[in-house]
């Protein structure tokens, strides 16, 4: 198969663009709404989030132990997690498994309308598809930092 | 049919996901223009928009009424609306009328190029395709607020 | 061919939106990244850019001096690029060139975790498909600014 053929088979169609953009849609609502069980249930039951300051959630139950810890913090907060600049790569000998980055943007919304910004991440997802429907198997959250300048 | 068919079927196209977003970076060009009345032109002759205040505009004239006398807000500073986590909704009934709900983040950038923010929202919208172009039939804007923190 | 048929057929595909919406992803993660010589080579070999104020640079050798030259002021700060509202214009008589135009919005996040924002940007590219791939041959940054209020 020649090099230009593979090129084009191994870009991403606009359904499963739509299919992943949804299911993030759907995700994120239920983490800002704090609907933290309906949030777990879009893992894997073995699923796993590396957080950005390396603690790790694996499973349901630790996801949702873990979250449930941290609600004070979200008291009096509107939080909204924004995305962009996704990056699906698929897997020729596996359509249902996916690898996604993305650029996340999280304000957070006080009760008198004023926004405040957490620091900027990039997160490398792994979903997989079962039964039709996008799961996360995994998640691993970094905090954008400055980069080392290139000599001149 | 059985259950795992209609979850396919009710899956988004990648080409409604893009008409529709296509539909909004027009929209809100207009908008973030002031261009009040080709803004009013992006909705149906009897659009509705609900905002977050509860006050409600009913059809074009109505709505661009109430644009022009909020247009003193944006002297000197230039306003843009930015989308994310678009869901849209179709009704297998009726193909050309779609339901879609997203997040809005609104910038303010003064001549000096400080920009400042809107609170949150999450807007409710249901949009008609008439001879082929969408149009917006009805808005509905939440302010976005803290949610109560689940028992714990 | 009657004008409803012709809307019809220059709406965006679902899979041209993805190919695009890809190609940035993957031109943003190079620039974020400060990674110039990489950046440079999502242009075309005669590539131009024309800055928000006035500046020109055409082609990669220029292209990459200039950015050199501003490298000191990402000292210490993680740089990130949000797009929106992408507005997808294909030509008929020649679908390996592309219109596209985004609003822009750049976080600059501090060793500390504070997110600072320059002012936003609309911006006019020209992308052109060589070898199956995606390529910007031009692009022209506008700093948004307020509009005269229309007369009420």
């Amino acid at each position: 198969m020649s090099q230009a053929v593979q090129a084009v088979r191994s870009k991403v169609t606009g359904d499963l663009y739509a299919e992943v953009q949804t299911f993030y849609a759907r995700q994120m609502r239920r983490v800002d709404a704090l609907d933290i069980e309906g949030f777990a249930d879009t893992f894997t039951d073995d699923g796993v989030v590396v957080h950005a300051n390396g603690e790790r959630a694996q499973g349901r139950e630790r996801m949702v132990a873990g979250m449930r810890a941290n609600l004070p913090r979200y008291r009096d907060i509107a939080v909204r997690h924004w995305f962009d600049h996704l990056l699906i790569e698929t897997d020729p000998a596996d359509e249902d498994t996916l690898r996604v980055s993305y650029y996340t943007l999280v304000t957070q919304t006080d009760r008198e309308g004023k926004v405040s910004f957490q620091p900027t991440f990039t997160v490398d997802d792994v979903l997989v598809r079962r039964d039709g429907e996008l799961l996360t198997r995994s998640r691993v959250i970094h905090r954008d930092t400055p980069v080392e300048l290139p000599a001149s």
